[in-house]
């Protein structure tokens, strides 16, 4: 039966998000990562597993019920039920996650105004099929962008308009890469847009510690963003997944916190502070939208409805999983979040450092390897002097044992090809230390003089 | 905040998909069963909760758990953490789905030709994206359809073909609702198509007691459909969903399982033999997909990949929720089937008891409501003389205290003003009993001579 294929099926009759290069690039990194077990991978932007262990899924699913007992006043069995039968598409826990955002960002919106979605990445989905409504509509993305925002705009056949990030200073001992000034481009981008008789409806951003390059945005940005987004009428979609790794003190305010007229809708998960195997994430649409017959109803609900048509709704046993984690930590995902983030701070700090002391005096004065230092989130950036291709990789795990992720794959268009994203969310201090000893033996090799650099 | 709505964001800016008539008739549904809560439905197509009140997610996680520490040789922490951490894409109990497929329908496939989902509802939304690239692929729909399908190519911008079903004779006591002579339709569809540049590039079809209309395709239809894609060079999406409620003996085979050249992809929900609380379903695509590089990988791949666009992966929980039930039947999903389907035989027969005892002595000779008599499945059609719409639905809950759902939400085009659809699976024997009372009640005065029918 499996030989044969109706009409030769071919790769090029299948829809074109499935040619696009990123997920050649996943495939790559799944791939190699098997073929070298001892290999140090600085590929995964995985939460750590020791945070996981101490999570029991029973016990969690008990205080959810608990709670359904007490605060809602199901009986027992209709409880037990709740987690078993279908729910409502917006989900069941949209109190507790707004009360989270209340709690923790200042957030202030109505339950009905969040979808609880399976992760972040159905909830991209969502809110861009339901901004994008027209061929005319571009979505803007600071680049490099998460490969799951670009992949869910490739799904739908949304052009994107890729919007450069700063060409911050990044060297060995330099200063971080805060700010985005590809405003001017980004403003820039949506004149061009209109003169072609389309329209910039959206950016996507990561204004904290974005994945793949760690950079932040600050305040005064933030607000200048706030303010363009206003007189250009696009909407604002903010990725609030690593926030959570500001120091003590040190958080900004979230773009939605700031919002004074509905531009923001913000696309969080619980993955990274609590666990990825729950598969919960939400969107926060508190926008109002007037229906034909003059009602009104939050984005929100518009949201929901298409998701009826993803997945119908977010299992309600990961959801109680979820629930039962924020009911133990006192509604607030924050303060899970401050004991989760002691982990990746010390990581980052621990990667910078060893980069610092192992690669950078090798190094001299004009160094060939340079790298940001952000100040939280999983991910640094390194930028080598040759092309950081897959033949490159494969090179590095075979010769160096370690590993890393071409950040070409993050980039819309051309650009990233002499880039490394490195995260060290995944791994423990002596896997960091000897990892980066491996790097720095990698790194030499690029430096060697006589050492010819592959074509570009 | 919230009064704010930038530029006056209207339904009308939002996709087209939010426009579709099926999510205001389920929203209605929604809101009447809230307002008359007193009212037996009929309208609720979910499993009975009986078989859920046995389950105990806690002791199926624990039978998951132990099978991977035993016969997949995981450490007890590497197999607690696997319910935690992402996984692929594609899924962690293919080998229990591809085996219980084997086993219990002879339908023999790789593990890596099945891809694990949240739901059936992303099955269809993966294998419409993969198979759909281009905007002169159409798809045809046996009409009418399950909304879920049709909602999936909405939001895709799929155009639709609607295949009418055969106007079965159904009648108080009549013949069942078997067969689908549509295929003359759609060949003549197909041929259209071509003519106008396009093609017919698959047929959504249940070809076992579908949702709505119960109806079910016998073994003759099977063949000529299966002959009828190779001919036209079209796919068939198997919707499997309610093939486990035929009696014993009475099950024919799946198309898939007669599938000689690699037509039909299947697609398949744990919703209603296990528990819709865990969102798991999965497709079966094991076409072989030729690449540029003149490597082949199975349609699964892509669909795996492309699901990385849309969840990342199913949740290993819920995955591991499902996992436990199959490995507690022996691997087979029909053992868990044929003693929840006893119910649901048991609901059908009592329900189209009770129509012929309680509503088809009253209509007389000519009887002005009439309904089909599946063999299988949860679903009952019946014909109205008058426009069964949200507005009769409404009088009916208000006066007679029934709900049932409005057939027209599930028609492609204009079709079943007049037909309303009854589910039994969700009652009660002494709920049927009186539920049909109630509708013999308003049946009668749709009847009543002098009661003007609302006009069409």
């Amino acid at each position: 039966m499996r030989d044969l294929a109706p009409a030769g099926l071919k790769e090029s009759d299948l829809h074109p998000a499935l040619g696009e290069p990123e997920l050649d690039s996943v495939r790559f990194l799944n791939e190699i990562m098997k073929r070298h077990p001892g290999a140090i991978s600085f590929a995964p932007g995985a939460p750590h597993t020791a945070h996981l262990d101490d999570l029991d899924i029973g016990a969690l699913l008990d205080t959810f019920r608990a709670h359904l007992r007490e605060r809602r006043g199901l009986a027992p069995a209709a409880a037990d039920r709740l987690l078993m039968e279908y729910g409502p598409s917006r989900g069941i826990i949209n109190d507790l996650v707004a009360g989270a955002l209340r709690l923790d960002h200042g957030i202030d919106v109505p339950d009905d105004a969040v979808v609880v979605t399976v992760g972040a990445q159905e909830a991209m989905l969502l809110v861009l099929r339901a901004l994008f409504a027209s061929a005319g509509d571009l979505l803007a993305v600071v680049n490099p962008c998460y490969v799951g925002m670009t992949g869910a705009a490739h799904l739908l056949g949304i052009p994107l308009v890729p919007v450069g990030e700063a060409d911050t200073a990044d060297r060995a001992g330099g200063s971080g890469g805060d700010g985005m000034p590809g405003l001017d481009r980004l403003e820039e981008a949506c004149r061009r847009a209109r003169a072609g008789g389309r329209r910039i409806r959206a950016l996507y951003v990561a204004p904290d510690f974005s994945n793949p390059s760690g950079v932040r945005l600050d305040l005064a940005t933030r607000r200048r963003l706030l303010r363009l987004a206003a007189q250009e009428d696009f909407f604002l979609l903010e990725d609030m997944a690593y926030g959570f790794t500001a120091g003590p003190a040190e958080g900004l305010p979230t773009l939605k916190s700031m919002d004074e007229d509905g531009r923001v809708v913000c696309i969080g998960t619980f993955a990274k502070i609590c666990l990825p195997g729950a598969r919960v994430g939400f969107a926060v649409a508190d926008q109002p939208v007037r229906g034909a017959d003059g009602t009104t109803r939050p984005l929100a609900d518009h949201l929901a409805a298409l998701k009826g048509m993803v997945t119908v709704n977010t299992s309600p046993i990961c959801q109680a999983v979820i629930g039962g984690m924020l009911l133990a930590a006192g509604g607030s995902m924050a303060v899970i979040g401050r004991e989760r983030a002691v982990t990746y701070r010390r990581n980052l700090a621990l990667l910078l450092r060893e980069l610092d002391r192992q690669v950078a005096p090798a190094l001299g004065a004009a160094p060939p390897v340079t790298w940001n230092r952000p100040a939280g989130g999983f991910f640094v950036r390194c930028r080598l002097p040759v092309r950081a291709d897959t033949a490159l990789l494969e090179t590095c795990a075979a010769e160096h044992g370690v590993l890393w992720t071409p950040m070409s794959a993050f980039y819309v268009g051309p650009g990233g090809d002499r880039e490394i994203r490195l995260s060290c969310s995944y791994l423990d201090p002596g896997e960091i230390r000897e990892g980066v000893a491996r790097l720095a033996g990698f790194f030499g090799t690029l430096a060697a003089p006589g050492r010819a650099a592959p074509p570009d």
